[in-house]
């Protein structure tokens, strides 16, 4: 129960109850979807792919259904400034989350078409561990909204920067494997792909972070978070690129 | 007035029309920026890709001014369901919208970027087309929203699989640049980012017209549009790669 606080729990509160199970739900096929995907990449595993990208649906149709049971909360109980901020975010925190199904499902995809190219090395690897450590700052973010923890979200936060350098790490990696042999140039853009919606899942556990932060604090984080770090790779990158 | 069948107009509906004008206003802006990013890409001009990325602020703040005038609007009119359902298409949208903005905003960095790098024959001018493209199906999808026309709506939804075709296009025309020249890698990756966030700007303009066709139809449109195009057209394009 959520108001400990309290000793009558509120129709509204029974209701939002609700839908937060819906979202913990959301966020465990997101979380299974994402490091699937990435161990189908992995082991060239084409069945395992095919599941996640038939799973999609039923993480686009909980969205919709949260969608759905939020509206209908808003209009039934017509809930104080307070817990109407809470409604909408929750809304938020599941757009969130069907973005990185979208991401899951890419993901897939692509492994099904890398699985018949020449495999790059040790590439695979790196992107799941930087799936491991994405999927561990949502499962993070969604716990720091259920608990309404606004440390456990700033760490979240934090941590974004690591895979930002992660994902920087392996720019550069693949840009030199497309450098060396015009054949490695198809799978690396597909990695690069990857790689780049990998860090875009972090970039939506650090909004659901900041969510948090902003119900539990009132406002939102003050210090911009980095972003764009593309371009920045890109940046560094190109003095090799012209160069070579 | 947006009910012309009602003689009187309620305090929802004038609300409404409030929230609707900043929703029309941050639509311009990124209508603007977006425009003017690739034309600063295209003539290779940096104080325009400055201003730019210094306006993305003002599209963000409109963006939380119009979260924040709808949570009024829902605490205090407490609207039925349809009218809820129409706020909350006015959040989904202004979301859509600030994500526009994102990409208008990294296009100009790019845009910067490229400035320095030899240029890639007919590219800048390609995308110029592109962008004008999507951001003609944005302008449509918000008058669609305005004139609630489920008919301008299903129309930009049609536009977004030419869209798609200008980035397949444009995409293998990048390819065929980088296996040409090593040194075309680093600005033709840069260019490569640009297309594919001008095509998300069309899929956000699609997920307005979708909003639309919801709102004025009570159900979202049945047939999937085309998605993950850029996957495709990386796996046409892999027989060249892997070929070369």
């Amino acid at each position: 129960m959520m108001n400990t606080d309290k000793h009558i729990v509120s129709s509204f509160d029974r209701d939002l109850e609700g839908v937060q199970a819906l979202v913990m739900k959301m966020g465990g096929l997101v979380e299974a979807a994402m490091l699937d995907a990435a161990q189908a990449l992995d082991t060239r595993d084409e069945e395992l792919a095919q599941r996640v990208r038939a799973g999609d649906k039923a993480i686009d149709a909980l969205e919709e259904q949260i969608h759905t049971e939020c509206a209908r909360l808003i209009a039934l109980r017509s809930p104080t400034a307070s817990d109407l901020r809470t409604v909408l975010t929750v809304m938020r925190i599941a757009g969130n989350l069907e973005r990185c199904g979208d991401y899951a499902k890419n993901l897939a995809k692509r492994g099904t078409l890398l699985a018949q190219m020449t495999p790059i090395e040790g590439a695979t690897g790196s992107i799941r561990r930087m799936t491991k450590a994405v999927v561990l700052m949502l499962k993070d973010a969604l716990d720091a909204y259920i608990q309404r923890d606004a440390s456990v979200a700033a760490d979240v936060r934090l941590r974004d920067r690591e895979v930002d350098q992660m994902y920087n790490a392996l720019f550069r990696e693949f840009l030199t494997h497309m450098l060396e042999d015009p054949r490695n140039i198809t799978p690396c853009m597909h990695l690069h792909f990857i790689a780049k919606n990998i860090e875009r899942v972090g970039d939506h556990a650090t909004g659901i972070a900041e969510q948090v932060v902003y119900l539990v604090e009132g406002k939102l984080p003050e210090d911009d978070r980095p972003k764009d770090s593309g371009v920045t790779a890109l940046a560094a990158a190109s003095t090799t690129g012209t160069g070579a």
